[in-house]
């Protein structure tokens, strides 16, 4: 990870996770949900969508008082996926990030009503923000919905299901990942440009960039799973191949994979060179993206 | 039910069946998702809780272009909840309404994620109204969120799950009811409301009436398991007794519960009354709270 982008996070990320342990604080929750709730977000993790919605801004020379909160707001929304994804109806997992999953600490019932609620913080989170215009507000609350929806990141889980295994095509494949995790990392790139008020064209090749990126990070988790080992990735390894999964290795081979990897790298780098942006933090978090090792 | 209500009834809720098949027609949905959401969305009900926020509008003689699909979001709220609670680690319903529940017909792990999209979709749906100023679009927001999630019904069912098995005060048993059920319910009369822009003071009012049609509505419920049918009411007659749950007839008795409800008609009719309506659509929609017997 370059220099620049390993400062940025050291200085962004106490930030979000202060925002994290105040939004808990004070709240009339019931104390087992409250614990539910903030077990999961504080369970760690790479933290990518915020930070993309705090790079954009900076990279765009622009500040917001609710950038933050907004990030944040994503991060509620990917931490509810997780923790439904993990239930025994869905992939059964007790493990994720190292850490015991949701409802094998807090039993199902209340995973299940935990992340409900997460998702609910999410748009009220949102629809509080305190420094942003009304009209910008219900824009990223339009965003966020959308890429997190049935059309969306929820969609996607549907298609993945779907495709258990089945020998799915390339475009299949895509489709999945599309929505299932690109939705939601273009949403914060997105999220984060319209604080910052850009452009039309602008807001285009950010796109651009998100789609690349949204697709290298699938594409690389893919890779992961076959080359990393449990210990390195905090979650179970190998495990796309024990289940017959569709994936861009099985699809392509390693090597294939890796220069489709590369190819929608070069895509996500030249998007962001027509906008000036050639060297900018969104560029090493697309770096760090296609070099991470778990 | 009153001729009134009656007319008003058969006049709005064709008006929101044709909102909620418009909405999920055209949509680029999974088809199976799209099919699990629409069969719980269209699985029937009382829609009082729609009808709550159309008939608060009619009563301050007001009307918005917005209201159906503010109505129709707070049902899918509603409705997501309702397929999570008859889940298999939840109450382990097979039916709701007559028909079998949503994960009967999709499977667990569909269910889990169709309701989690109704939930994503209400809140699409509240940032793209297209005929109400941007603030008030905000108020509703932050009022359906607050109600649904942690502080409202999704801490309700949480509190509802603890005392399961257990001897409850009533002053427990209210607070589960408050936020299970009655702040959704009171939501609804606020968010009518403020697409009618009324003081703060007829608001106080409303909040009155809200909170204990509220409580009247669980009261009733709970009433309703010991007096009527399986068959009358579509779900399974009694179960409260067979779980051996806290409920008003449990605590007070069938006559000091009956007696309960009595108290809390008053109370939110002598609120309509402040505010001149007192043979108004809610005073009637109360009367229907008490009197249905299903």
């Amino acid at each position: 990870m370059s220099e620049q982008l390993n400062r940025f996070m050291d200085e962004q990320l106490p930030l979000l996770h202060t925002h994290f342990t105040e939004l808990f604080k004070g709240k009339s929750y019931p104390e087992v949900l409250n614990e539910a709730m903030s077990y999961s977000v504080h369970a760690g993790g790479k933290r990518i969508r915020p930070l993309l919605v705090l790079a954009v801004l900076k990279d765009l020379q622009s500040t917001s008082q609710d950038a933050v909160q907004v990030a944040g707001a994503i991060e509620l929304i990917h931490t509810y996926s997780l923790i439904h994804d993990d239930l025994p109806c869905m992939d059964d997992d007790d493990f994720r990030r190292g850490n015991p999953t949701n409802h094998v600490v807090f039993g199902e019932a209340t995973a299940v009503l935990a992340a409900d609620a997460l998702q609910t913080l999410a748009f009220e989170e949102l629809a509080s923000l305190q420094h942003t215009d009304p009209t910008t507000i219900l824009a990223i609350l339009r965003a966020v919905s959308t890429a997190s929806g049935a059309a969306g990141m929820v969609g996607g889980q549907i298609l993945d299901m779907q495709g258990e295994g089945k020998q799915l095509t390339l475009t299949e494949l895509e489709e999945i990942h599309v929505h299932k995790t690109g939705a939601l990392l273009a949403c914060c790139v997105e999220s984060g440009a319209l604080l910052a008020n850009v452009s039309e064209s602008v807001m285009q090749s950010l796109r651009i960039f998100s789609s690349n990126i949204g697709l290298a990070f699938q594409i690389k988790d893919d890779i992961l799973d076959v080359t990393a080992s449990t210990e390195q990735l905090g979650k179970t390894a190998n495990k796309d191949t024990a289940s017959a999964k569709s994936t861009y290795p099985a699809l392509l081979g390693l090597e294939g994979a890796q220069a489709k990897l590369e190819n929608h790298h070069k895509l996500a780098l030249d998007a962001l060179e027509e906008i000036g942006l050639g060297s900018s933090l969104l560029s090493q978090i697309a770096d760090y993206i296609i070099n991470r090792n778990a």
